[in-house]
């Protein structure tokens, strides 16, 4: 291929004190995943093949390690600005030889494609392009110069007149610079600003100064450039990524019954015909066949759900629920890492862990599989068509063969073989008249108590 | 009598491809109901007594003989436009002497009144009667074309000028036509436009030009006339029908507590009083007396609720649910086809089903009906002032007597008389020391284990 | 201190016919508390130290002698207006040497330094001050004419010209007097007008007849004026409130995953760092420490939860419930008069109640502690590094000693020692066949029934 690599960097080294958290800003999650994690998947999917990340707190440092081994990660020791934080990644700039992107760690929604048309104002020609949006409140923001079709100045909010401030095309920051320009340009900014601080911002009019070409490109949303400060700007940006992530469920053939009730996170999969009610909370790695239900009140999390599958109301699927065609779990119901084959109903106040249960068989209300001794996990191995009574508990580790029963209120702490029947449960015994006995006697106490209280 | 028979032919044969649905899009749902229910409602509100569907769909043809079987049925085979799909139920308007009625089979908010309205144009005067709605967002409408009280014309969107443009006043599609009326001037209508289809909507045109009297009735509100395309616009329809039953039930003495989180269906019924908490959800089929108190989390369905209960949190009332007076039913509790007497009380993680429960009676948490054996379902009676012991399974068919008892945990396989005391489980045993031991090898095996793996 | 006692009068006697319902309006909650409450709180955080209630109902003196005992309570049996209704509160007027506040029952959301403001401008010199506010929707509200900074009228809808209805400024009602003044005033004021009633609005224009200084305090927000007339309305106050609740909650450094779905109590408080996810309730009395997760569908009241626990998803804390640092409780599971010690978990469908458990221990899912015997609690005591058995019922009073275990199933009669296990189920028993052969019977029976029915 000739089409040169592209490196973002990230900044991420802010200390997001707004936040009143212990968590590093870039750490706290918009749809389910940390800031930094999105910025990186957007950097990605917008087309940069290398990343330099310039963080400032060591847990980004190793979260990084796990969600993003193939980045570089720089610190910036301290906050001198924008520029100054890039050149944190100094030592990335100057081995790569193709365009580079600036992006920021706390604004999580630029869209993919908006960073394709920024890098593509390089291939055309630009020699810096940068992202601005239109605002009705644009108070704060730099204000774009355009003229003929050239990015002329930035003018920040101090130094603009009257009909400056009136413009509403503002700078988001993000910018890209074609190769080999933006180590130079950094070398070059100065900080002889009201902070001190070293802007990259400033890279626009210098380079306009040495006669390169600037570009704006224009973001279609503003809600593209919401950066993230503080906890209620932290539950705008999820609020955005919520409504874009219903409209997408919809367009594809999904019914919200009520939308602004259903939360998605980055890598919620729902098929056709998917019925979604109100109050159901997809977590992350959640799959969603077509044709399924879920009901009212529902919560899903790393679970699969095949097609004709009814879920909830008030079903919890965990991680590792694997469910077949036709499954039915209904209310109070909690499913942790067992596979569910074909049409098995788990239906009322049951806790399935660590299991398999086989296809067509009928879990009884109140059913515990026991899989943990305070040590170690141990597997529920239930076969095909099987009647579990109620309120039967599960021994496990345990084998259950096809088509065997176990009676209501069973305790099932050996295998049970196919098409047999286990009894693990007390015979009955009646006392007459003991119940009103002892409820009177219970009455004359309770008199009592409180005559004398 | 002599008011005339009214017969509305509602079009229903729109493909709804941009749904991305197996099901035909009148066939999906809008505040629990499908939307060719909810109009053909509207239809019989309005004044309607005969009814006229035009289908595409042999799912809605089966769907309307459960339940609309008074409806006649027609199938427009081929898609050709308005006046083509009203021509497909000329059978109908053959034999038919009164008023006829358009609607349509998708759009299921117009209220009521505004089509008693719409036909009172008629006995006064008018040949011709076309709703009209207001909006500031009339692009792709056509307009109304209004002079000295008459309609005079609709203008297409691709036919007007800039003045007509700003027109606000739009056409809803829904007409009515005075007897005898329609059958000739869907004769008439033609085909001549960009599409070859031929337009109900021309029969203002064709009916001005032959001197009748074409009026435009006004809607009241923009909401009535949302229309059903697609996954976005059936929720907007949902949540437009959920904002009128939330203002009803407030307007009738309800206490929703944040009425955004109430859903209703179209079958409701609040009580003065009632009080419910965020996040409940009414199914079809519910009627809750005075005085109830609804809290949060809870799902209602096919259930009456008698005065002064307490319902929730975390309650499910199953269809067949029917709880007397200052009944309470608490938290993770499912209750389906089961008649709860006065005073009863269900507090805790607690399944009835097909069951009825004396009054003053209490149920103990964790208790199970056990009333399906996998091919047939038994009842449970349960007398009044029993006291359930807690995890109780009751294995259907079972009776309990007045004023008796059931020790915790028991399984109770056999009827119980009144005032006797069943207990159903093993006695206990403790072993000196043995959880101790039984820990400490757990604890050796594992680190055995670390130290191996 | 020469800081004057205060004496805030509240009129709260309105029939509040409009609400539909059996309870007098000002008992109606906002934010988990009756209006009345809300009112004297503010005008307590205001500066008011004396207060005096008039009422119209007994249901409201009852409900005072236990939230605010130290309130003068007065009954206004005629509605005559609102200068007539103070006067019901003659004899504390009488008896009070500093300024006096007037407040209304049902007007629940004034900030107290929006109150304080008011008593301020006596302090600076005028002898009546009024509070107003800016709305973009002023018909039927009094407007306030203000000239030089003092207050020269205020001109009813009735009597406003064109240009007076334009004035966006209007009238709240909440006035603060001079001392001594308000009896004088109120003896002069008179009731010829439409109604003939007598308003307390009228003080201004007597007041400034006889050269007094009326001065105008303008609110901050419109959102404080929100008046309770009807249900309507008690869900916008309450939705005033929530959004209040939730921007502080963040403000401090809480994460709300979605905000619009959690609701809080006027006197819940979160610490740092706690997380709080979507559909979440808290009602009153709840403290939640730093680092806490609420997970969805939580339901938390009278609880205290301790730093670094896990609650939820469909989690209930009831009164009483005590969590120390790093309990997790799971899904489906109740806590009620409980104390958790330090790192236990109750993580699935369990029932805790009357209880203490203690640090580190595990109780199984389907645990319930059986608490209640019709007539008496008994209490449950669970010590430390504990291991309960799956579906353990312990029928209370019952004491399980430190490092004991319990078998899954077993129901715990009496107490048992430390270091000991407990059993109480019956052992298994399998019976080859028996569970085909039952199949096949019922099979063979449900045949049989469809072929004869």
């Amino acid at each position: 291929m000739n089409h040169p690599s592209c490196l973002a960097v990230v900044l991420a080294a802010g200390e997001g004190t707004r936040m009143k958290s212990d968590l590093p800003k870039v750490l706290h999650p918009v749809g389910g995943r940390p800031l930094i994690d999105a910025v990186l998947e957007i950097a990605r999917a917008g087309g940069a093949d290398r990343l330099a990340v310039v963080i400032g707190a060591d847990k980004v440092r190793a979260h990084l390690t796990k969600t993003a081994p193939d980045a570089q990660v720089f610190e910036q020791r301290e906050r001198l600005g924008t520029a100054h934080a890039a050149l944190a990644a100094r030592e990335a700039l100057a081995r790569h030889q193709g365009p580079v992107l600036i992006l920021f760690g706390d604004t999580p929604l630029v869209r993919p494609a908006t960073i394709a048309a920024l890098t593509g104002r390089l291939s055309a020609g630009a020699d810096i392009a940068l992202l601005g949006f239109t605002t009705d409140a644009p108070t704060g923001y730099g204000r774009l110069i355009i003229e003929d079709g050239r990015l002329v100045a930035i003018v920040e909010e101090r130094d603009a007149d009257e009909s400056t401030k009136a413009i509403r095309l503002c700078n988001s920051g993000i910018m890209a610079f074609r190769p080999g320009l933006l180590p130079e340009l950094l070398d070059a900014i100065g900080n002889a600003n009201a902070k001190g601080e070293y802007y990259l911002t400033d890279a626009v009019a210098l380079g306009t100064a040495r006669g390169l070409r600037a570009e704006a490109v224009i973001g279609s949303e503003e809600s593209e450039f919401v950066g993230v400060n503080d906890r209620a700007q932290l539950a705008a940006a999820e609020a955005i990524f919520q409504k874009r992530a219903r409209a997408e469920a919809m367009a594809a053939g999904a019914t919200l019954v009520a939308p602004d009730t259903v939360f998605f996170s980055f890598d919620t999969r729902l098929g056709r015909d998917v019925t979604v009610e109100p109050n159901v909370v997809f977590a992350p790695g959640v799959e969603v066949a077509s044709g399924v239900v879920i009901r009212a009140f529902s919560h899903l999390e790393g679970a699969r759900v095949a097609s004709g599958a009814v879920i909830g109301p008030y079903a919890r699927l965990r991680p590792g629920a694997d469910l077949a065609e036709n499954v039915h779990v209904g209310n109070f119901v909690e499913i942790k890492n067992a596979r569910v084959d074909q049409g098995a109903k788990v239906n009322h106040l049951t806790y399935i862990g660590d299991a398999s249960i086989g296809a067509r068989t009928n879990v009884g209300a109140g059913t515990i599989t026991c899989n943990y001794d305070g040590y170690f996990k141990h597997r529920t191995i239930i076969g095909a068509d099987v009647f579990v009574g109620s309120n039967t508990v599960m021994v496990a580790p345990v084998t259950v063969g096809d088509n065997a029963l176990t009676a209501a209120g069973s305790v099932i702490t050996a295998d049970v073989p196919g098409d047999a029947m286990a009894f693990g449960r007390a015979r009955q015994d009646v006392k007459e008249g003991m119940g009103a006995a002892k409820k009177a006697a219970l009455a004359a106490k309770k008199a009592a108590a409180k005559s004398t209280g």
